[in-house]
C-alpha cells in the first residue's frame, strides 16, 4: 500500500498510523521525495482500506498489488512529466529528442554537434564521457573535464545535458554539469548507485538491463523513487537475444506494456535498439509509434571515425532526416487517438 | 550466382551453360517457376560474370553471396507485390489488413466475420480450421468442411481467404478454397511441406519460427521459390524471449532488415507478436511504421468466448478503430518519405 | 484424469462410464496403445476418484494435474524401459550408447562404422538417410535406398538403427528397417507427424525443439502416446540462446526436470548439445551424471571430411575413450546413489 | 601481445620497449600484479615476435588474438591455482566445495552452519552480508557487523570466508574479514568495482552475468588482472533463457568451454544454477564431471524459514550426501582420464 502523508502530520499521528500497521503485521518504509512524503506498507494480508483512509494526516491511501509500488499506475493514474527548465518537458503529452554522439570526444566535436542540434530544434544533448567498455583496454571517456567543457558551450547554447553516470563516487563532481543522470544497462542492478541516486533532485534516466525484464526496470525505478527522487524515466534500448542479424532487439512491446504499468515517462534508444546506422530510422519511427515520450539517438558529424559506437551512428544529413519525421509521427500519434 | 534464362533457350545453349558451370566447380539447380527459367549456381571459387552473363540463351546473371539466393534483393531491387485478383494486391506498395478469428468456429462466426470485416474495407480474412495446438487434447479445427462453408460466404462477399496448411495431404483438398496458403511458425522448417508449396501456384505467407533467425525464415522462403514458386510473404509474428510480461517478443527490428535482404513483402502479426488485446494497437502501429506491407490480425465478435486465442483477440468495436488507425498511418508513412 | 480400462470391459460398463464423465463436464477421449486401453477426461471440475475408481471395467484411475497426461510421472511412478529385442534395452536402470555418422554416406562408411561400433560394445548405430537442412542447395539424405543398404549391413551385424523420418509419407516405407524412428527438433511440433508416429508400433525418440519448452516437449509426446503408441524417448539436444561461443546450449537443468515429471527414458545428445569436437566429451559425461538414460553421439572415421556437423562429430580414436568413460560412468553414478 | 618484464628491467630497457612498441603503433598498457610485471600490447599490424622477445628487460613474449588477454590459456597455459592458505587450494587439481546460506542471519545460523561445515570436511564457507535485492523493500543483509561476526567464528573454526562485494566503499572495510570476494551476477560488468577489486590482494570469484557472454565473463576478469590482482575464479552460475520450468539454465557448456580459453579456476553454482532444491544434486554432480574446480552451493538448516532463495538451498541431510558425491565424483572424474 502506498500512503500519501499531510505535510503537518503531527508526531502523533504519524506514530497512530504506524501502530496501524503494526497490528495488521505490515512492515513501513517512510519515503520523502522533493514533492512528497508516503509511506510504503509491505504486507500480505488483506486490510480495510477506508479505516485507514479515514485517519488523520492522511492525504490518500491506495493498495498497489504490483512488486514495485511507487513507480505504479495504480496510485498515479496521471502521468510523470519531467522538467528540465526552460520550457524543456519529457512525458504527459511533451515529446522530445535528445540526441548526440555516444562519446564525447574533443571541443571541435562539442561545437559541432551543439551547432547541428540548435539548428534542428533539439534541446537536449547525449554523450558519455564515464563510458562502461566490456574491455579494459578500450577508451573510457574523458572524465569530469570532459563534462565541464561540455557543460560550458552546452549551457551558452541553451542545452541540457544527459550523461552516464558509473559510480556513487562521480555523482558529487558530476551534479552541477548535468541535466539528466544517465544509469547504463550494465548498470540497471547496481542497487546502491540506484540507492545515491535517489538522494539527489535531479532527473534520471534508467536504462532497461541487456538482459532485464520489465519488472526489474520497474523495481529498479522504484530504488530511485523510494530514496526520495521521483524524476526517473525509462529507457527500452534493446535486449539480448538469440539473433544475430543486428546488436540488440529493440523489445517494441516494452513500451505501450511500461506506459500501462507506470506513470512515468518511456523514451526508446533506437540506435542500441537495433544497433545498425541503416535502420535507425525505421525501428525510431516505430518507437514513437508505439507510444515512447522521447527517442535518444546517437548523431556524428562523422560516425565513421567515431571513439564508440560509429556502426548505430546517424550523421548529420540522415540526423536533420529523422528529427523532423519524428517530430511529425508524434503529432500524427495524437491526431488519430493512438 | 543467379542465371536467368531465356524463354526459348535451346537444348545446346543450355548445355554450354552446364559445361561452363562445371569447368569453375559449380553445382547447378534448374528452377522453374510460373514465371521464368533460371540456374541457381552454387561455388565457392570467384568467376568471370562477363564470361557467362555473355553467353547464348542467358537473359540476366547476379552475384548473390547470401545463402539464399533467390529471395535475396542482391538480384531483384524492385519488390515483389503479391496480386491476389479483383485488384487486392500487398507488397510494392500495397498495403493490406488481413483480419479475422484464431479458428473458424461456425457458420454464424462467418457471416458475422464477414460482414464486419466488408463494412470495414477489409479485404482477407483470416482464420484457421486446422489448428497447431501444444495439446492433443485441444481443439484442432473444424477442417476441409469448415473450409468449404467459409469459402461460400467469402467468395459471395468478394473476400480473399488466408488459412494455414499443416501437411502436405491437405494441399491438395485445400487448394481450390484458398487464396493464401499460410504456414504457421511451428511449421516454418518443415521442409518437406515447404518444397510441397513451392510446387502450388498460389501465394504463401511463410511465419518466422518460434525461435527462428531471419536468415532461417529467408532460407525456408528459398525452398518455396526453388521449387517453382516466386509468391512468397514473410511474417514477422514474435519471437521467443525470456521476457514474461506478455506472450512473445514482436521483432520490430526484423521488418526493416527483411526488406533489405529480401524482395519480398513483410507482414506483421501483432497479435501473436505481444498476445495481449489492449496492447494490439500499439504494435499494430509500430509495425506498419517499421515498414511492413500489411498486417495480420486477430478479431471475433466476442473474444472471450473465442475457442482460441480470445486473450490477443480484438473486438469489432477495437477493430474498427484500428483499422482506420493503420490505413491513416502507412499513408502518413510514405507522406514523409520513411 | 487417466482411467486405465479393463481388458475386457463391456459396452454397458463403457457406457456407464462416458455418461458419468459426462454428468461431471468432463471431455473424454479413448487411447489405445501396444498394451492398454485408457480414458483420459479433460475437465476443470473436482470429482471423487473413487465413485469412478469402483466402477466396473476400470483398473486404475489417477489425478493428473499437468497439461500432459500419459507421459506423465503423476499417473505411472516406476521408469518406462524401452525394448529393442536381442537384449538392447533403454531405460529404467538400462544404458545404452547410440553412436555413427550425422549423414550416412556410402557403403564403405557405414561398413567402417559398424566396426567400429562393434568392436566397442555400442549396440545401435545413428545415422541420418533424411537430412533437414536449412539450405535447399545442401545435401539431403541417400533416402529410402540408402536405409535399406545400411540396414542389411546393420542386420548382419546385429545392431539396431535410429534414424530421423521427417514427414509421414515416409513412415511405412522406413517401417522394416528402422529400429527407433527420430523425430528431429525442427519437427518437435509437426503435429501431424506426431499424430501417425502414434499409430506404428516402434520406439520413437522425440527430440525437444530448437528452442522448444520441457512442458511442450512433454506435449509432443503426448500427441505420440495419445494416438496409440507408449515407446517413446525424450532428447535433450541442447537449445538456442543468445550465447554465441558454442553452437547450441545444452540444458542440463532439462534432465533432471524430464526424468522427475516423465516416466520416459531421456536421452542427452552432446554432439548438438555444444556443437564443438573437443568438448563432446565433457558434456557426454556431465549428462549422464545429470541422469540421462543414454547418449546418442556423432562419429565418423574423418569428421573432416563427413557430409555434415564434421565440426561436431568425434573421430574412432576419441569415440573409444569416451564409450569407455560414459560406460565407466554410468555405473558409477549408481554406485554413489545419485 | 603479452610481454612479461625482467624483475629488474632497467629504465633505460623499459624506454627501448616502448619506442619499438610505438614504432609499430601498438597501445602499451602496463600492469603490475603481486607476481608480476607486464606489458599489454593492443594493436593491429602483425609484428616479429622474435624482434621484441630479444631485447633486453623482458622475460618472454606471446601473441594472444583474443579480446581479453592475461586471463586467456593463449599465453599461460599451465592452470592457475588460488592459494587460499591453511592447504586450502583451488584449482590446478585442487578441489574444493563452498557452502553456506544465501544470506548470514544471526550468530545461531553461524555456529550451526560451521558445526555442519566442519563435520563434512568442507573448508570454505559461502553467505551473504550485503544482499543484491529486486525490491528496495527486502532483506539487504546484516552488513559489516553481520560479516565481522561471522569472522570471529569461522576463524575460529579454521575455516575461511567468501561473500559478494557490492560496491567500491565496502571493500576496505571488508578486507580483514574475507577470504575470498564475490562479485555477483549484477555486477559482474560493474567495471569500477573491477578496476576496484584489481588493487587488493585477495582472491576474487567473479560471477557470469546474468546474461553475460563467456567472453563478457573473460573480459570482466581481465578488468581485475590488469589492476593488478592475479588471483581471479570464473562462477557460472546458471544464464536466463525462456524457460519457466526453472530459474536459471546452468550453462553446462560454458565449464569445458572456460577451462580452454583461460588458465583461472572455473566454479560451478548448482543453487542458482537450476533453482530448485530438489535438483541441485544432478546439475552439481554434471558440474563437477563437466570439469569444475569447485562447487558453491547453498545451506541451510531450514531451508523453509531461510531468509532468501529457501526454494534452492540443501538441507543438512541432503548437503552431507551431495558433499560425499561430489568428492567422490570429483576423483572419479580423474579416474578416468577426463
Amino acid at each position: 500500500m502506498i500512503i500519501q502523508l499531510d505535510k503537518d502530520i503531527s508526531t502523533d499521528q504519524f506514530d497512530k498510523l504506524q501502530e496501524k500497521l503494526n497490528s495488521i503485521d505490515y512492515k513501513s518504509v517512510k519515503v520523502s521525495t522533493q514533492f512528497q512524503d508516503y509511506i510504503i506498507g509491505v504486507g500480505k494480508k488483506d486490510f480495510d482500506i477506508r479505516a485507514i483512509g479515514t485517519m488523520e494526516g492522511i492525504k490518500d491511501i491506495h493498495k498497489v498489488s504490483d512488486a514495485y509500488k511507487l513507480v505504479s499506475r495504480k496510485w498515479k493514474v496521471k502521468e510523470t512529466q519531467i522538467d528540465l527548465g526552460d520550457g524543456v518537458k519529457i512525458g504527459a503529452g511533451a515529446f522530445q529528442i535528445m540526441a548526440g554522439p555516444c562519446s564525447i570526444e574533443s571541443e571541435a566535436q562539442i561545437e559541432s554537434t551543439i551547432k547541428h542540434l540548435v539548428e534542428n530544434g533539439v534541446q537536449i544533448m547525449r554523450g558519455g564521457v564515464y563510458k562502461p567498455r566490456s574491455s579494459p583496454y578500450s577508451f573510457r571517456g574523458l572524465g569530469i573535464d570532459g563534462l565541464k567543457l561540455w557543460y560550458k558551450h552546452a549551457k551558452a547554447n541553451g542545452l541540457k545535458i544527459i550523461t552516464e553516470v558509473m559510480m556513487t563516487e562521480q555523482i558529487e563532481d558530476m551534479m552541477d554539469y548535468v541535466d539528466i543522470f544517465q544509469v547504463g544497462a550494465r548498470n540497471s542492478q547496481n542497487f546502491n548507485l540506484l540507492d545515491a541516486l535517489g538522494k539527489v533532485d535531479k532527473p534520471i534516466m534508467l536504462k532497461r538491463g541487456i538482459s532485464g525484464t520489465i519488472d526489474e526496470l520497474l523495481q529498479a525505478a522504484e530504488y530511485i523513487f523510494s530514496n526520495g527522487n521521483e524524476k526517473i524515466m525509462l529507457c527500452e534500448r534493446g535486449i539480448r537475444s538469440y539473433e544475430k542479424a543486428y546488436r540488440n532487439t529493440l523489445d517494441i512491446n516494452a513500451i505501450p506494456i511500461l506506459k500501462e504499468k507506470s506513470h512515468l515517462p518511456v523514451i526508446v534508444d533506437p540506435s542500441h535498439g537495433i544497433g545498425v546506422r541503416k535502420f535507425v530510422e525505421s525501428v525510431a519511427l516505430a518507437g514513437v509509434m508505439a507510444g515512447a515520450d522521447a527517442v535518444i539517438m546517437e548523431v556524428h558529424e562523422c560516425p565513421e571515425k567515431a571513439f564508440s559506437d560509429g556502426q548505430q551512428t546517424l550523421n548529420y544529413q540522415e540526423s536533420v532526416k529523422l528529427i523532423d519525421q519524428l517530430k511529425r509521427t508524434s503529432a500524427f500519434r495524437k491526431e488519430i487517438g493512438a
